[in-house]
Parts: structure tokens; sequence; C-alpha cells
């Protein structure tokens, strides 16, 4: 397998057909911010408002959110800056003192868990949650050895940019990460289920050969980075089994797939019927806010917890828990997990349809509104088809991005306010795109 | 040196005299949040509202805050609040699409620093700018040694955590982490300046003697957890010399003293006369709201920069732009870095004189509002004492804590609108709690 040594639809810096406005903040942007820094698409998108499943430019112009899953219940719902602006006005201090609103947020999520899962600790962001629990999980099994899949994406912090071999070459997997190959049936021709898990067992035994004693699996329970592959549902639970059977931990990292989106259930994990001993969680559980958490077995943090205390400046504020908590009302007042169900399976049936009358549209992969769209050239996968369509639609004021090693797939996780008139909109465009060529 | 085996000021659960509301909250806490977590004092404090330097109870009464520095422009400040509340319900979204907002903040920020430091990255929380700043050090200088102090303080991610001694044993350090004792005239005797910047070549001797090679010296410029150590001024420039001769970086930790608390100077590196590599940020930033960054020079983000992209979902969003301007703005309107030289001359010249008639009253160790005091029995410093009288304060509606590797001193670093009425508060009290025993 080739991997991607660049971005999946970065904006190249001097290239694009920008406005002399534009162009000027993508100056100032490489004066100020550096070269880390990268914006998507080749003629980079200039935004300055948000709503519902729409974003907007200077001139007002509206463009269909199709990518962004951190405004999940939709861009600056007035529900959730409500509750963000009168807990601010009112408090906004830290988890050392006593305060209601940080148990009444950690009450109603844990209630969306199975009751094994009784304890969640506060972050502000996926990466910190991830790391806080290889710490945890090294604590608990004494082991450092981590399992993930070979296109994973856990965060941004040393520890978990090591195990997140989609960030390309540059960052070198961790002396104790052992990346075992995406559960896509490619992969597993015999079965995802059974193959998935004796890849972990078989890296349990390199780890071991090497000295590693295992600690955790960790995966993306919709595998977004991989390429997205929720099917079949259940394939996850022989993994699990596996690595448990090693002494490691099964850690289901819910930041892209939780709180709705895959629709039938509250959890990406949910749908495999298993019960992980840590769960994290992010992007979505805000709005937009910085906060994510995660959420454990009391025997996991036992060991972590009795020895060395965690403290987060910002994490679990009276803030951060006033905004959760608007966001659970919101998509349990507005039936949106239920809408990522039933719009999600029109939404792939929709590209399913399309796919016949267009060579170019492969396998569509979907829980809910999440969907991997695979795009074909004379039958085979092709990654720069798939970037020109990207950037076609972007064109078209629809925004997306790809995903996968390579980048053949379209990923599609818009706002989950996503309705059936947007579908019809993102169908027309693509079939218009598609015969443009 | 005796260290501290469990967290200073910690909260025993069971103990204290709480209200059976309180203690209600306080099983809520151990059963939702897990064994992690910590509260303040022997007896916790329920808050439920805060404004300016005061934070107030259920039954409406008011705390001084002596303590909190994330706060920095007053609990709530109704600028930050609106400015929050109106960019919440715009825009939201992240760094990669073109936004003037990032931009504006960024070349406000960038501004206050020397132009050498002309690149700043925005991260969600002192820890991720800290672990940040360790990824680049070490594609920079192609080594992955770190020098820090032995009570030192820098996050929380696995990486920082190895890095931060102050957390206590059941952390150690990493493998490639050197611990030096901390800039004080008894750790120094024959002159800190020397003193200090010998401990850091002789840091260097020993990892290179292991095949270690340096990457970075890494201080909180002000020291809160090593004790608070802020003279003589220009200590730490030998030190950055020292470090740099040997192929490392320098970085300012100004996540405690910057943004005007030091009163003097903007930010802590500067009372030293050195211009580091990288200098973090965080706690103050955004007077609550989670935001964070790295500054650093050009040359030093080269090498990283061009290999490893670096994304944070919710790093220099919009939101975080707007609120972190909206601090700049306040701390210069309301003169709050002169208010801080003032007020902290003010408070450390008052302790000292009320050290004429205490005995238990040592060492006073200040710079703006930021201070350590020393407490003492019979001529010694006395942890069992200091703690005593945090509890005291607190007793007497004055929120404090201790600090130092044996919290043999008290932390005083309220919020900078901090003023001579509130100074005169706090010694009266002191006064009166120190005649009480």
């Amino acid at each position: 397998m080739t991997r991607q040594t660049t971005m999946l639809n970065a904006y190249v810096p001097g290239a694009g057909h920008l406005s002399p406005e534009d162009r000027a903040l993508a100056d100032r942007r490489a004066a100020a911010l550096g070269p880390a820094y990268r914006l998507f698409y080749e003629t980079p998108v200039h935004l300055v408002r948000g709503e519902g499943v729409h974003l907007f430019d200077p001139e007002g112009n509206a463009y269909l959110d199709t990518y962004n899953n951190v405004a999940s219940v939709g861009h600056c719902h007035p529900r959730v800056v409500e509750a963000l602006a009168r807990q601010a006005a009112t408090l906004a201090t830290h988890t050392r003192y006593l305060h209601d609103g940080i148990l009444a947020y950690a009450e109603r999520l844990l209630a969306l868990f199975p009751p094994d899962l009784s304890h969640v600790m506060f972050t502000c962001t996926g990466s910190e949650a991830n790391d806080l629990a290889l710490r945890i999980a090294r604590a608990a099994t004494g082991g450092t050895g981590v399992i993930v899949t070979d296109n994973a994406y856990h965060g941004v912090t040393l520890a978990t940019a090591e195990m997140s071999m989609s960030i390309g070459p540059a960052v070198a997997p961790g002396p104790t990460v052992f990346p075992i190959p995406a559960p896509s049936p490619q992969n597993y021709p015999d079965g995802v289920a059974s193959g998935f898990a004796r890849a972990v067992t078989q890296a349990c035994d390199r780890m071991e050969a090497q000295g590693i004693r295992p600690a955790l699996l960790i995966v993306d329970t919709i595998f977004s980075s991989d390429g997205v592959f929720p099917d079949p549902e259940g394939f996850l639970a022989p993994a699990a089994t596996a690595i448990r059977a090693r002494g490691g931990l099964f850690l289901a990292d819910e930041v892209q797939p939780g709180f709705g989106r895959t629709g039938t259930q509250f959890w990406g994990f949910q749908r495999h019927g298993v019960i992980p001993d840590m769960v994290s969680m992010g992007k979505p559980m805000g709005n937009g806010y910085p906060v994510a958490g995660l959420v454990m077995r009391p025997e996991t943090i036992a060991e972590f917890g009795t020895k060395a205390r965690y403290f987060n400046t910002f994490g679990g504020n009276a803030v951060a828990a006033a905004v959760g908590l608007a966001v659970l009302d919101v998509i349990r007042d507005e039936g949106l997990r239920q809408n990522a169900a039933s719009t999600g399976k029109a939404f792939a049936d929709g590209l399913r349809a399309l796919a016949e009358r267009h060579e170019a549209l492969g396998e569509t992969r979907a829980a809910g509104l999440f969907l991997g769209q695979t795009i074909l050239t004379d039958g085979k996968p092709d990654p720069a088809r798939t970037s020109r369509l990207v950037n076609a639609l972007r064109e078209n004021r629809i925004l997306i991005s790809s995903t996968g090693p390579r980048g053949d797939s379209l990923k599609i996780r818009p706002p989950l306010p996503f309705g059936s008139a947007h579908v019809d909109q993102f169908l027309t465009t693509l079939d218009k795109v598609l015969k443009a060529g």
C-alpha cells in the first residue's frame, strides 16, 4: 500500500484562485502561524458565519456543510450558545471546588453508557482524553504495548501522535505502538471479525517477543481515517476479547462516531455488542466548545487514581459542563440520533442509486450520518479523482473531504440536523459534477 | 529533601465539616468522577458565582480570591463574556478555513513579544502547548533530553507529566528527563545565576554520558510550584546560554507568570533579559475559556513544520481568538499589568511589615501579583503550619493555597484587578489568624 506523504485535501500555498482579500489572509497566516498549519482545498474557503448545516462566506454565499462533525447539533445552535453565555457570566471555575454543574453533566452522560462504565473524567480535547487513557492503561495493566489500525488518528500530543499513523511518515509509530490492518473486507477476505481479532493476537505476539507487555487496543469505532468501516455490526467483539486475553484493555475512541451520529445507537461501540474498558469522547461533545472526556470502569481507574491524581485546569469547568448538558438536551429534544438514522439511510440509499448511473461511485459504507464513498476509475479506487471531486464540490459550495490511507473515498459526516432536502442537494450536485467529468 | 507524597491542600474524603448538601455533592463526585479527582481544603468550598476578585457560595457569602490566576482579568468579566457569546453565536469553526479572527489575535499577541518570536501556534491547554514544544524541540535539535526543575509542573499529558516532578512520586521522570534543583539561594549559595547555569551544563553532561542528546531546558519563569523564585532579575540568562551551548533550546513556560501578572513586564522571561526559543502560554489567556499557545522563532519550527503538520480541532478556533483578544483589550484598557506592579509591591511590603510582628512569616518572594511567603516555626520552614494557615484563611473566606516541594510557603496569585482594599483585607485577616495561633 502506498501511504500518503502529505495531508489529504490540503491547500498548496501560492496556488488556487484566491481573491486579493483571501490571498492577503493566506499571506498573514503564513507570516503569523508558520509552516505547520494547513488550509483545506485547492482554493481555500473564507468563512464568517455559521447556522444549522450551513456556513457562509463574506459575500453571504451559503456552503452546505457535509464535513464538520464538531458543530454536531448545528453551527451556533442558539440553545448551546445561550447555555454557554449564561454560565460564563455566572461562574467559570475548575473542579477543585464543589459545584453541581459538573455532577449534573457527569450523571447525564454516564446514564447514556452501560452501567459498568460508571466513572468519567473530563479533559479539553480528544487528544488529552486518549493520552490520559494511555496513562491509565499503563497503570492498570503494567504494560506499555498499544495496538492501533494502520491509518488511525487518535490525537496530537506526543504520545497520541505516535499512535496516529494517518499523520504521515514524518511521525513514526512509537516503539511500543503496533499497527494492524484496518478492518476492511479487502484486508481480511476470510472475515473481518475473526481476521481482525487474529491480527490483535498476532500483534500481542510481536510485542511480547520484544519484551513489551500489552496495555491497550484503541480503535475509532467507525474507523474514520482508515476509510469508514462500520460493518458487519459486531465485528469488534472478538478483537476486544483477544486483547483482554493477553492482559490488555479495550478502548473505544468515540471522538468521531459518538453522540448519536451512527444513528441506531448513541455510541459506535454499541453497534458491536461489546462493552469497552474505556471510552474516549471529544469533538461534538460541546458543539465547538473545547470539552472532551474519558469514561471507564471503576476497576480500570483504581490503580491510577489512588497513586496519581489528575487535574486539568479547564477540563470539566462549570462552563464546559453547562455546554455539554445543553448539547445532550438538543440531541434528545430534536431527535437528532433518530434523524441521523433515517437521513443517513436515505443518504446511503441515494448514493447507491446514483452509483447505478456513475461508474465513479464504488462502495458506499455508512452508519447513520457517517458515510464513506469509494471513488473509482475503471473499477479501481482513484485518489486523484477523489481529490478532484472534493474540490469540484467545494466550487459548488458543498464542503466535504476525503479519507482512507490513499484518500480514495469521500468522507461524509454533516451536522446532525441534516435533512432530506440537504441530501437531495448533495446528490443533485454530485450527479452534476460527475457528469461534467 | 522530603518530597510530598500527596497533593498539597487536598481534601481527605470523609473528613471536614461539610453541610449535608455539600456532603451529598462530595459523595456524588466520588461516585461519578472516581478516585483521581481532588478537592481543595480540609472543608471543601462550594461555589456558585464569581465576580471580579470574589467567589460566592450558595448562601451568598463572598470569598476573597487570592489563588485563581485563570480568571486573571476578574471572574466572569463582562467584556470577555460578551466577546465569547457574540462569536459563539456567529461562527465557531476551526483553522483550516480562512478567517480574520485568528489572525487579528495572533498579530496582537505576537506584538507583545520580541520580534524574533514571530510565529504562534494555538492549543487548548498549557499541557498541549508544552507537549507540542517537546515535539518541536525534538525535530529542531535531533535530541530528546529535557531539563526541568525538581518540583516543576508543566502539564498532564503523558510526556509533560513525566516532566512534572511536582505531581509526586507516582509519576516517575521520563527516561530522557533530567531534573535540577530549583533556583533558590538555598540550592545555589554561591549565586543563583551561575549555579543554575552550571546545573544545566552538568545535566547535559549526565544525559550525554547516557547517549541522550540535549533538546530542551524548560522552566516556569516564576517557578510557581518550586516555591516562587523571581530574583535576582536576570538569573535565567546564563542558563539559556548553557543549554544552547549544548545544542538544546530554551523554553519559557509562561502559563503561570504571563499576561502581565509579574507587573513590570508582560512576560516573566522579560525580567531576565533573555529571548527564549519558544514561549508557552495558557491559564489566563482566555480568562477561563480553554485557550493556550506556543510562540517560537521561525527557525525553531522550520524542521517540524515542513514534515509534520499540526492540527488542533479546537485550538485557535474563532471563539478562542475572540476571547483571547478581549482579554488583551481588558488588560490594556484597565491597566492591569500596571496594577499588578503597584498592588503587588504594596502586597509584598505589607507582608514584610507584618513579618516584623509575626515570627511565623519568613521570606516574602514577589514579582507583581505573584507572591510566595515562607511560613516558619522556630525559624524553620513549617509545612504543617502552612497547611493550617491555608485552612484558617479559607474559614475566614480567603481562598489561597501553598507551594514548594514540601508545601512550606503560601502561594498568592489573585485575579489582577486586586486592589489595595483587598490587600488590606488579606493582611488584617492573616494578622488575626496568626494571633489566634
